[in-house]
């Protein structure tokens, strides 16, 4: 762990004429807004927010922040449930709130460059007018930044059929620790150039540089899509059913778990009109195409394989009202379970054939510790997303057994091929299961790459592993 | 750079107990088979070749090689075209022609387990029997290996639909220079947990780790294609076609460029029965569906596009012969052109609506060097290969000149948004236009990167930048 200098008022002021006394926070009610993030209640000062408007303004920002050993966190919209922007060591939060035009976008080669603050969704809309398309939509699509997404590779239902964040980051300015920029690569298709620091980037949540431009890669959009809400009796058979799908040679562009929990939370909450009969688990599963008479067949293939695993009832949601409200079903539980009780949500993620048994074991674990636990996620991507709750449960097992739960989940996932996080990063709160999945020599090598790009340990100290 | 051990006597024994004296080689002609790859005339000679037949035994390899600062060098096939696998500061060669088994084939969840050895070919033949695909296909995919294809990130033809090696590579066992053996991820489609190693051993080169495991993602298969071939008077002309393709809302699996001497070369030496009459530039053109009704829409708006960009002729290819030749024609100009003159190939890669103008100023830059081009490659994903013929130029212009032209062009590369090799690597013979699209802040985090997985210096030294 470095030892950081003190963020003194010297250096303060030296920082806040980089971008001007308006755009940076020193007060310490505004300062709060910039040590959350939507993940559990924590909250982390950050000694000083700046909020710079160009490359140049970050370079030199990370140039005093050199000099002076202080730490510097990469912040976006703070809709990250890892805890990965908060600044644990205190020091300076850069906030790219200002840095969020979309640069170019580019209809010959199907390529946009954006600042990191372009909002998800502002993205989608802006290259859909032209008839393209940016697949990756996380749950938070509509205040989450195009940077907190490269920097957790984040996913969303989408994902199973188009890849995630990832699949679409061709090129990265960044700032290195230092203040000095580089390119990660070039804005084309395909690059064997050296190693690939643009992917090595994705994902790394902020600990090797500061992002300051993104190429990402567009794909023609396809217009057409239907949606079908499949009820079963049996969570482990809707699990179960995820494989058989993809078998039959159908690819959906959504495969939606949602357990009875998750729904009826959901609808409650937001007094959506509803009705849960006796089925326990949920399948939402959207096919698209080019072409309007390419989506029928897709969905009668469906049908079929949910006749064959014990499908209660099929909903075809047929207009935009429908397809809306079952959208916002499965996009709210997130934030619903968050209204209901403290509680703590891994990112399982496994092979998909595999679903079904991770599911069983998570009901296992939660009825042997005695906490309940609301699931829903990618199924179609073997992305499980366990909410626990802490409901009534004492702080003394909250705070001592629930570890050793989440620890046997995550043992369990790496035996079914998996791994700890499918698509919110390891940041603050999943730190301490990392040994579950890798050895010391991974360590050894993850803290080399680190030494590397940020020699004095100033980006986003104390994330991802203790580096 | 390393100060390398010496390989004795002992140390050579030690070695061959690890794999057994009918896996080990030492004689100078069997090792000069080993010195040398599809790169120009290049022959550099390993002092021992070993040929392990588990991970075992690479990382016991490995260790002894570690202990005594030995060089050690992967090698595939040896179909590469960067020189990347001869072993320049001699040493050991592992070559992985035994560890060649297809270790699994999982048609629940789309993936496969492979040894490096596994040919491209064989990969592909085998999961299109369960009905699934692998889609990148080198030229060379009869005889090179899915190893050598991820040191690389290798393309292909369909790499325009389907994209590289790197997006088929879900996880990698690895052994570290030190015979520590990970695992860079899992297997699984989405992961955010810690930094993506598996993303950034694919296109290193044996310069970080030697892979020993390889798990890929495979697509169903899509059964139905139709290939044309369409000719132009104008190979800028057909160059500017590329972009417009795809604004006409088609997705090919396959966008060839061909300039008339490469087809030349190909038909003569082949025999192949082929009458060119004013054309200057082909474009080979496939696309591929699910349904074979999928196919004639796509050729309909295909043909609309080439009739607006002063097409001389278009040849449906319908039947399997044609189909056949027209591919062989294709795939083997890289070949020809070898047997033709002593000849150096760069693998230039711009953003696709770039490319009439790279097109250009290679014709530009050959005429006013003298030396004669041969261009073709896959022009849907920018990217071209510039096969530079030595004819009767004199050695002084070869040696000198060359150096100087081939530096403009990647100069050229890199203002039009592209860089220096699009799937063929760094290796030994573009390293010396490294600079050309990297700064020194990059090559600063190459090397740290390199120091962290390879302390020694003893994996591939010598490749990609001079660490």
């Amino acid at each position: 762990m470095s030892n950081f200098g003190k963020l003194n008022s010297t250096i303060i002021q030296s920082l806040i004429s980089v971008t001007g006394q308006d755009r940076s926070i020193t007060e310490p009610e505004t300062l709060k807004v910039y040590g959350k993030d939507h993940t559990e209640d924590f909250v982390y000062l950050p000694e000083l927010v700046l909020i710079p408007e160009n490359t140049e303004q970050v370079s030199q920002i990370a140039k005093i922040c050199f000099e002076n050993t202080i730490p510097l966190t990469s912040r976006g919209a703070g809709t990250g449930l890892s805890g990965a922007c908060l600044p644990v060591h205190g020091g300076v939060v850069i906030s790219f709130e200002k840095m969020n035009r979309i640069i170019q976008i580019d209809d010959i080669n199907y390529q946009a460059v954006l600042e990191p603050g372009v909002i998800n969704e502002q993205l989608q809309l802006a290259v859909q007018e032209k008839g393209m398309f940016y697949p990756p939509d996380p749950a938070s699509k509509g205040s989450c930044t195009i940077g907190g997404n490269v920097a957790h590779s984040s996913g969303g239902p989408r994902c199973v059929k188009y890849g995630t964040t990832r699949d679409y980051i061709l090129n990265l300015e960044m700032v290195l620790s230092d203040g000095e920029v580089i390119w990660t690569g070039a804005n084309v298709l395909k690059n064997s150039t050296g190693y690939n620091l643009t992917q090595l980037m994705v994902g790394s949540e902020g600990t090797l540089g500061i992002i300051t431009k993104i190429v990402v890669k567009l794909l023609p959009y396809p217009p057409f899509r239907s949606l079908m809400l499949a009820s079963f009796a049996s969570a482990t058979e809707a699990c179960a059913c995820v494989s058989s799908i993809f078998k039959a040679g159908v690819q959906p562009s959504a495969i939606e778990f949602m357990d009875r929990k998750g729904v009826k939370l959901s609808v409650q909450h937001q007094n959506i009109s509803f009705e849960q009969k006796e089925e326990n688990a949920y399948l939402l599963i959207e096919v698209d195409a080019f072409e309007e008479t390419a989506l029928m067949p897709q969905c009668e293939v469906i049908y079929n394989v949910l006749e064959n695993h014990q499908v209660l009832e099929v909903l075809m949601a047929d207009d935009s009202e429908t397809i809306e409200k079952l959208w916002k079903i499965r996009r709210s539980i997130g934030e619903v379970v968050k209204r209901q009780s403290i509680y703590k949500e891994e990112d399982t993620v496994v092979t998909r054939g595999n679903l079904p048994e991770l599911y069983e074991y998570v009901m296992q674990i939660s009825e042997s510790y005695g906490f309940e636990a609301v699931c829903y996620g990618h199924a179609g991507d073997g992305n499980l997303h366990v909410n626990i709750l802490k409901n009534d449960l004492s702080e003394d097992i909250w705070q001592n057994q629930l570890p050793e739960a989440i620890t046997k989940i995550f043992e369990k996932c790496k035996a079914l091929g998996g791994t700890i996080s499918g698509e919110h990063g390891i940041g603050l709160v999943q730190k301490p299961y990392m040994s579950i999945v890798m050895k010391e020599a991974h360590f050894n090598i993850m803290k080399g790459i680190k030494q590397a790009f940020d020699p004095k340990g100033i980006l986003n100290p104390g994330k991802i592993f203790n580096n």
